[in-house]
């Protein structure tokens, strides 16, 4: 492995992130109760005196809630800093934007890396780690739900957001519909595919497997599973592109001289995916990662539902805009027309764009005017409709 | 992981493989000389006198010369038994079927696992391990053309594989097409693609991260890398499947109580994946796992004749049959056209089927009766023709 490996195989320097703490805690699909439950969250623009300004965006599996400012631990821009700001396509000068840290992760919100406490909520002295309980797509939407009660808002103009953040867009529009004025689920789906699901698997194996990840205790060594962990944000990240992207950014081009050699690094796709693994490390926490890519893969709303995806929506109000990405392997566009067939089966007022891109899954994230104009006017005419 | 991961990270037990050895050795591509060259073997059916019914079977990556036999590390049938055999599509009734394990391998060829040597071809009392050299397709493919004078067979019938034995039947046609009158490329390329090398470094990544690969140099503790490879041989297996394939298999079936759980294995389709890891270290060298894959990545055909793929079938006279599968996402249909433009630019006699199957890579190993009948019949023809 690169040197930079061992570098960063420590334990993520502490942040103090803003908050909203609850006592009385979280009770979970599992049974579990998290108390006190803390809700890590930044907002973006102002909201207005009546607080019909508010868009919920919900991030994907390594997101966070630093969407549109310098992220604290990379220094690098926030993760949709294209999309929200002044006069952006969700523009701060008109939305206020809130975006909360999923219950599980690792950016302040109760999870593995936080303090564990007892039923009485009381601080064990150690991080939750591997005791952390298990959470659902939908655990973290009633979190979000909690900060949204704090923050006296009573309707979401709009909630949004891509891969497992439509999970959450999904979630809420189910669970909470008459919180949710306008819904976009962008690049996901209903549920999590078998192929989804193995992919993760591979991840988590990789992180079980290293040595350092100790039964998940590697806090009390004050190390961390790095090398797992790398591998694990490499195979995830192949999926977040397209082989077109990949041909195009890479193709089969070697780094330094073509010699035939066991080196490592030899094409520079390799390299990449390199890079992507070790600075994923200092960003994020192993347990999290465990934690949450199995939230995801329980997401099966129709499930939830008596297995008919349209109850889930049944006498909904919610105006929905459904986008999927051409070259989208990780949710295929077939995906989110299962998801459109049923919003209309619902009698749901829905519409539905497929965005011609050969940038794969990612595409949500990157420059790709058609979809921001899509979706800038999606939010437009939402707010119109409000006389927001 | 499972226990039996644990159990199993031993190294691979000891078996005699039928073997030709050349003392004088192989040059290999990078300019590397692995003498003695071994190159083991297996026969089925009987060759004729005048040795013109003679097929070559070439193996994919985890795949070895026990094609149609019982594996004498598994106990199970051969690799392609439903495909090979009396009666059966490529019949040894009326052909002479040799396979080789590829230089590199861990099955009786010169690779990792065997005894180092020294340019005199001195024994040095070790296994070769990542002093093995690098190894291309070329390079595999003269060492069975070394095998093939040995066995006085001056031209093949035909030479035909799936996947990197499909790499194989290329280079063979393009390096020596005098000894090739029929060549059958089956769910192919002419170049491993960006992201197909991609998923290769994750496994490699796997294995170069797991403590018990010990630089390379585990046999001289006894162990295995087992998770390592384990973990590369899951992601691998996930793009030898189509999501239809997977998800037709497990769906979203939970085993044993669907509570939710941090437990492994919560979803059928990762007890298998893991079952899929847990079974090949048992009878697979990380070393020579190291070593293929990269000779897989290495491959380009195209660039081995200035960049222009039909350089590599000029004059060819093979009759070709090239195969691909329609859920095959590994090796897409579309790389498959590319070939066979190719050898139309080159004015070979080709064709080409595209297999509607939704199995995914995996199909050209499984039962897809339009393809063992499009297979056979092209093989029968190729016999009228040299009428034997």
């Amino acid at each position: 492995m690169p040197e930079t490996m061992s570098q960063a195989a420590q334990p993520l320097p502490h942040v103090t992130h803003q908050r909203a703490v609850f006592a009385d805690g979280l009770m979970l699909d599992c049974g579990a109760v998290v108390a006190p439950l803390a809700v890590a969250w930044r907002g973006y623009g102002r909201l207005n005196a009546d607080a019909t300004n508010a868009i919920l965006v919900c991030h994907a599996l390594t997101g966070d809630q630093y969407v549109a400012e310098t992220h604290p631990l990379t220094g690098k821009p926030g993760w949709w800093d294209n999309v929200v700001g002044p006069g952006k396509p969700i523009d701060t000068d008109r939305f206020y934007v809130v975006c909360v840290n999923v219950l599980g992760g690792c950016m302040g919100s109760s999870g593995p890396p936080e303090p564990m406490t007892d039923a009485e909520g009381r601080t064990l002295g150690r991080p939750w780690g591997t005791d952390f309980p298990s959470v659902t797509i939908r655990d973290m939407v009633r979190a979000q739900h909690r900060l949204m009660e704090h923050l006296r808002i009573a309707r979401w103009l709009a909630v949004l957001g891509g891969s497992m953040g439509g999970m959450q867009v999904l979630e809420w529009a189910a669970t909470y519909p008459e919180a949710v004025f306008a819904a976009a689920p962008i690049a996901c789906a209903s549920h999590h595919s078998a192929q989804n699901i193995a992919f993760h698997e591979v991840g988590r194996a990789a992180i079980h497997g290293d040595p350092e990840w100790r039964g998940g205790r590697y806090w009390e060594h004050g190390t961390v599973p790095a090398k797992g962990l790398s591998v694990a944000r490499m195979v995830a990240h192949i999926t977040y592109l397209s082989e077109q992207a990949l041909s195009r950014k890479f193709g089969r081009r070697l780094r330094g001289a073509a010699a035939l050699t066991f080196l490592e690094d030899v094409f520079e796709v390799e390299s990449y995916l390199r890079h992507q693994g070790s600075t994923f490390i200092r960003r994020f926490d192993a347990n999290s990662y465990l934690t949450i890519t199995r939230a995801m893969d329980f997401f099966d709303l129709a499930a939830e539902h008596g297995g008919v995806l349209a109850e889930a929506f049944r006498g909904t109000t919610t105006r929905f805009f459904v986008a999927s990405f051409s070259s989208d392997w990780l949710f295929p566009t077939a995906e989110s027309r299962l998801l459109v067939r049923a919003l209309n089966a619902a009698a749901a007022n829905v519409s539905f764009v497929e965005i011609a891109s050969d940038k794969g899954h990612d595409a949500f994230l990157l420059d790709e005017p058609d979809f921001h104009n899509a979706l800038g006017g999606f939010l437009r005419g939402a707010a119109e409709r409000l006389g927001v």
